[in-house]
């Protein structure tokens, strides 16, 4: 597994004021985040939510990418937006997973300024083998983390 | 209103055996829009969403992006991916109001790829003044274009 | 080799008054292309360039991204903004190869509004094994195209 | 001046094994900044550059982006490939000023991978009024600053 930078557990996200969440990180708004409206473009926050997905499927041991491991991908997501962005804000934003099954699970994302919820979204994610097709189950290991630090639903 | 390329109206994106959509354009996938794994990345369908509303709320003069025109801002939106798309795929993208309120829209989004649909997405907007904040109605005229084309519900 | 969308050869570029270069296409700025000065970000130009070059390599025969063929690698590129550009502006981008080397070319691109040069870069690209590392010749139906529509001084 | 994150300067990149420069940060390879060919695009290390202009003009008083402040556009910029760069691999990324000017300046910018040049590039910066055409002087403090870390070549 990777190391990440800026990376935040359980107690690093309540010092920020975030509760309910066990994995993140901190990260800041950079020019190109930004549209011709003067705000974080609302595209932009997807890619946040992706940058936090690939990040917690590894720190979790559900893929690491390589040629052997199964392919998360993504079938359906949603983001709301609950107040603008602006250039340079510093911001956390927050993973876990809600439903846990044994080809699939629901991810939800929070990004936070301050403390505050600013955005969210969650993400329909299918564990496939490399043909893309076929469904693989997820890495016992995975599982058994995931169960320990998020409670997902099980189904 | 600006000209755009590669336009297609009601008949043309039947041509294209795509009905019950009015307003839409074709393109096609770019290198830079395909991730590590060698499939259009899930962030840039929401990209190709803004380019349609974009393009659809000029079209029916929503807003012409001027400094007295109301902006149309994204509170919340979704997108399911139907089937992986590939490097120089043509696709056609198609978009339609499927709610008008007085000061806000329910949007929705297809990709087609030859006739069939490989993505679809909806947006909730919202019509604001220049100041980011306070509700504005929108322009009667583009009220009454969108439901003479796409004759949505009204709330 | 795909077809392409929007494409401009010689008779065609001429026809938008630009004279020099042999293939191009039209395009039409977009949105998420504009940055938070209100013009067309100097990032995304480069986004063009390769789009341009992905467009090019294929048409003339110097890849199909194919697991047998080369991979077509920048070392080097530059970009000239000459004039600032804005939203839903119809521009041509154009192509052509400077130099034609064994294993490796300069390649040129133009961006073009009403005829007029706006930007401009160049780019050196190597061609490679598809272990990224050993050099590998074009293929000479590529080199035969390309000394036809472009006679790039060779080395 | 906005707080930025992970900066380093030139203590902090010295401990890096970088010598030479005076301010940069670090950050990690994303998910999204991966193309097809697996590795770093070749465009995200202009974005790259882009931060760390934005940062360094900030952070020395060039610009706040305000709407007093001059705008720094650029007009010119390279860039170059020494080594491909992968997923989730941390990097520092340097910024300095080559050439001040009176209303323009040349900077660098290099890219390290354990202490490693990466990729580097430099570009051509104007300094303009807000209506995007006309010179303006840099701010004195600015270039007191500038002179006093980068003790660039003056013109």
């Amino acid at each position: 597994m990777p190391d990440f930078i800026n990376t935040l557990d359980r107690d690093g996200l309540e010092a920020h004021g975030i509760t309910g969440w066990s994995y993140g990180f901190f990260d800041q708004v950079r020019f190109s985040e930004i549209d011709a409206l003067a705000h974080v473009n609302n595209v932009v926050y997807l890619q946040w939510f992706e940058t936090a997905r690939v990040r917690y499927i590894q720190a979790f041991g559900m893929t690491a990418y390589g040629p052997e491991d199964p392919q998360i991908v993504v079938r359906h997501q949603t983001a709301d937006y609950l107040a603008p962005m602006y250039m340079e804000e510093i911001y956390v934003i927050a993973a876990r997973t809600r439903l846990l099954k044994a080809t699939s699970l629901i991810m939800e994302y929070g990004v936070f300024r301050e403390g505050e919820m600013v955005a969210k979204g969650d993400a329909v994610c299918i564990s496939l083998e490399q043909d893309g097709k076929t469904r693989r189950a997820h890495y016992p290991a995975a599982v058994e983390k995931i169960l320990e630090i998020d409670a997902p639903e099980q189904a």
